[in-house]
């Protein structure tokens, strides 16, 4: 029988109805002739609420107690849909992370998956229930102790269990209808992406496209498991996440996936670093251990007459603190000016596998953002991406021409094959 | 190092600030030179609200997706109570029923604790934590499922580890100041005892006072576990469970530790049933059978011209309708006329270890209740306890009169000792 893991996100868990929506759609699956093992997040609000409950009662929660608040949410969300389908006349077995055999290391907060030992799922699938698994938590294999994924954890949880079930399908449940080539809220002519491919979906996800975790494309890819993003609101197909295949025409391929941004990230400027090997390396090993995650770099030409040089890099404004802090303790070490901090860029990236046999994609880009005026202060590039850091309040703007110049607008929400050559 | 176990209830752990003084009281506890482990329950209305939010989803949740459910209160409670701890700069750690090792049996929603291996809370306590457990639950030895312990089981769980530990004594924190003389909802004059048996507290438990749970009380017997009850609201002496001591100078004893009353019971009358051997036996399997507990049993003489009689027995109300059914699919082979269903009925108990040597306490009693002109329906006694059935519209009258006939009203809400004999 072919085996549906689901995850369902907390909007689609917002209350009791919600549940037994989504309750019925885990049973017309199940109806379709699948074994199904259900992900689900915590409802709705709760993980907020729990964060704003430690909150009043501490300012800094030790991370241990952090876990076995949160990981309360889908302990909850779990019990109630598998009532749910006990309701609807199918036998149901619920679990927590740790029960399910999602075995993180210690971090707690930000664990990473070790191993998924999955025997009780294995079994209880055996025995003909629906399983639903608390997403986003695990126990950590050498302390034992109950561990969380960080957010955007159940997605993860969903295709790693996936993996090791070896599921046919991973399907991640959201409340919008697939992959956009951009954010509606942002381009309202932005369509959804019918294919795209893991590495594409990675650089989207490393880039602020927010609908899928990173880790969890990267779980993905790495043990080549279909994922179908689709709305919990509707019975439509939405975007399918898939291996490039070798085959096909590449003229049918769109050139472009899409356009992502993003305004979570901040820049630092370390001014009047003396150009001397090792001192960059100084200065990224010592932000590093601040526990930050540097994303782009520049280092500015050399002014000859001074022997000084300006580094700037990007990085989750949340880790900003930190950096800063760390950076300013080895100033004198260094032997660099100043630091300068500034949390209101907003960063666009082109995303698109067809790229790489496409020389003119990064002309049309730039002539884009040069016609429309906007700034662009960093940029970076892989084989399938082009990232500028812009002013954050330019960057809606530069996202909508960015989406226009190559073609992905569409009145209709429809797909757009996109297969132009040579610009 | 001194040990003390302490639990507190839902209702002291209503939100962040009442979190925030439960940890001072346990900080202070811990200053004072002791080793604290600390039972909690779930936050205020928290079990209140899982259980609706269940009822929303499904009218007849499974018990063991119920017990998954349940069991996230007194992990939120747990967690907030230790990040409350730790913000006062104690190293604490917080430990689910499982993780505590309250072994249980698999009767989901109500199961018994088997066994207690607290290994990890004494390593915790051994390496300096404060320790926090969550109450109410466990884990089953047989199916390693996560088992609830019913209502009021927090108090089992702290009583339970108590003794397990060997605990020095077992303090109940809750929002009164102790056990009273009578509910002080119904008798204003009703005032805290200092001290009562395990017997006599055993007796009100059963006989419907609220404050201790009956299992509870039991374990604490049991294992000889001294119980103070007191309130988290303040730092006055509450009432001490003690077992009796055969020392001490009875005349300074009180006879009667106080007045029970409970509403929560229903009379089943099966009329008219042949006065044979063995037709009793087949109507208490019966609904022994439905998991119904009875409590009082009366039977009538039996009318000798006709051969029948009439059997009443009372059973919690939740109980009533399986019963019932119970008993009418019996009613053919049994051979009786009907089944009455009453439940308009109160329940009053008189309870006090210096019954046993006071034979004018029954008198005093019977003549209270027929001076305010109340019908007596049903009778029962123990060694130190006398009950009756009254209709349940003249039970406030009738717990009033018979607290007043022994002398417990007390203006100044002070505890009286009482000494009379012979009454």
């Amino acid at each position: 029988m072919p085996l549906v893991v689901q995850k369902y996100g907390g909007s689609s868990l917002a209350d009791a109805e919600s549940i037994k929506r989504v309750a019925r759609r885990i049973i017309e699956t199940r109806k379709a002739g699948n074994d199904v093992c259900v992900v689900v997040s915590a409802m709705g609000d709760t993980t907020d609420e729990l964060l704003d409950l430690a909150q009043e009662v501490s300012p800094l929660p030790p991370p241990r107690e952090m876990d076995m608040l949160l990981t309360a949410g889908e302990r909850m969300s779990m019990a109630l849909v598998a009532m749910a389908i006990a309701n609807l006349g199918h036998s149901v077995r619920s679990f927590t992370g740790s029960q399910a055999g999602v075995i993180t290391d210690a971090s707690h907060g930000r664990a990473k998956i070790i191993d998924v030992t999955p025997g009780r799922i294995t079994e209880a699938l055996g025995e003909g229930h629906v399983v639903i698994v608390a997403g986003f938590q695990g126990v950590s294999q050498t302390t034992k102790e109950i561990t969380t994924l960080g957010r955007g954890g159940s997605d993860t949880t969903a295709v790693a269990l996936a993996a090791a079930l070896h599921a046919d399908v991973c399907e991640i449940y959201t409340d919008v209808d697939g992959i956009f080539t951009a954010d509606p809220r942002i381009v309202p002519s932005a369509h959804k992406v019918d294919r795209i491919s893991h590495e594409e979906m990675l650089e989207m996800a490393a880039s602020g496209a927010k609908i899928l975790h990173l880790r969890c494309v990267e779980y993905a890819r790495r043990f080549d498991m279909p994922i179908h993003v689709r709305s919990s609101f509707s019975p439509k197909e939405g975007t399918w996440v898939l291996t490039t295949t070798t085959e096909g025409d590449p003229v049918e391929e769109p050139i472009i996936a899409g356009v992502a941004h993003d305004r979570s990230e901040a820049k630092i400027t370390v001014v009047g670093v003396p150009d001397e090997p090792g001192r960059a390396a100084q200065i990224f090993r010592t932000v590093a251990d601040s526990e930050a995650n540097i994303d782009m770099i520049v280092q500015n030409v050399s002014a000859t007459e001074t022997g000084l040089t300006d580094i700037s890099f990007t990085l989750p404004k949340a880790d900003g603190q930190a950096a800063v802090q760390a950076l300013q303790r080895i100033r004198g070490e260094v032997g660099f000016d100043s630091i300068q901090y500034d949390d209101q860029i907003g960063k666009l990236s082109l995303v698109g596998a067809g790229m790489r046999t496409n020389p003119g994609v990064s002309a049309t880009f730039f002539k884009a953002l040069s016609d429309t005026g906007v700034n662009i202060e960093m940029i970076s590039t892989s084989e399938i991406r082009i990232s500028v850091v812009t002013r954050s309040e330019q960057l809606d703007e530069a996202v909508a021409a960015v989406h226009t110049a190559f073609g992905l607008d569409s009145s209709e929400g429809e797909a757009v094959v996109y297969g132009g050559t040579g610009r």
